[in-house]
């Protein structure tokens, strides 16, 4: 089955493409290996989720978070890619949680992130993590994503 | 000498391969590289250390725990490699210290990391570094090292 | 035009290759990658500036400081390398803004990074980034950036 036909099997729409907040771009190629910056809880310019998980918003709203942001990183490959068929393996997935003071189940909310990229590419989506708070993140995202993908030669 | 050998004369018994605390697998290997995963200072599932260094921790302590990280991600490479002799080289190490309040020297805390690693591997643990605060780790982690490695071809 | 006279008719001179603060090594190179260690906003062991972008320092402050950051990440390359003429591509930038409570402009701040990336390279110095805040840094820098290159082969 194609990661497209996948995504419709499983009722997933990516958002479009997200616009750099920088003067960065949003994929760099080299060779067979493809980083995606850093995305965060917003589809099409619009925040979807703001504030610290721990505090202004659950671990449930967390993991939704994560969830779009890494849906935002899997639109800018499809768009950089044409086809997100071209994936070999999602390698790292680096994830920063906007943490209210003591809160320590960064894992939870980047599953969000993991637990879709599983779905989407099965064992191809199996990627090392590392999972970590932040204080602050851009536009008061409660979730960043950014990730490191190879593609199939 | 093996590394093997060479974690003998240090006394040095690695941790049990770490359990991953989320949907993410403790490494993934690309050609000749090899992502960690994130990794906190617990041995066998029970944390070591919990806190901010800076004020629950010392310098010390939090020293001591970069280097349970270290050996938590050298533990996870062996599972995945079968013998820590495939290492060509320790490329990057990335660390975030939970750190307190006007907290300034991760860098000190890191070195836990970095002089096991140099004894262990010599020349070939020389990394790049990558050492940050963090205002909230996993578990309360005092401190979570990840690292990218490269093996011989 | 080099790197070098890109350099010159822009004014800017390179700092000294900055000291590691800690057991590690400026530039680790694996084939035709470069991976630069975190860097501050220090000039020859000088810190520049220090403090929390949003409460200590401005904007503006910060992106200064991060254009320092940027310049010794440049500078460690030049002295792995002999020539910054041999950079294929500036592929990804990691950046940590010292960010006060209520501070998410992360992006502006490392703006001043990724701006003189471009200016300097070109299209060649077009990047993926990851754009977070930290609560502290090493030695109060305001911010951190590393990166990762590719060289001409």
């Amino acid at each position: 089955m194609s990661v497209e036909e996948r995504l419709r099997e499983l009722g997933i729409e990516l958002p479009p493409p997200p616009k750099p907040l920088g003067a960065y771009v949003p994929t760099v190629q080299v060779d067979d290996l493809v980083f995606v910056a850093g995305m965060k809880a917003s589809i099409g310019g619009e925040m979807k989720f703001r504030g610290k998980v721990g505090s202004d918003l659950t671990v449930e709203e967390g993991y939704e978070a994560a969830k779009i942001c890494a849906l935002n990183c899997l639109s800018a490959l499809k768009e950089a890619l044409g086809s997100l068929d071209k994936v070999e393996r999602i390698i790292q997935v680096f994830g920063f949680v906007n943490s209210a003071e003591g809160f320590n189940q960064q894992p939870k909310v980047l599953n969000g992130a993991s637990d879709i990229l599983l779905k989407i590419f099965g064992e191809k989506g199996q990627h090392a993590r590392i999972a970590v708070g932040s204080n602050e993140l851009p536009e008061d995202s409660p979730v960043e994503v950014a990730m490191i993908v190879k593609l199939k030669t």
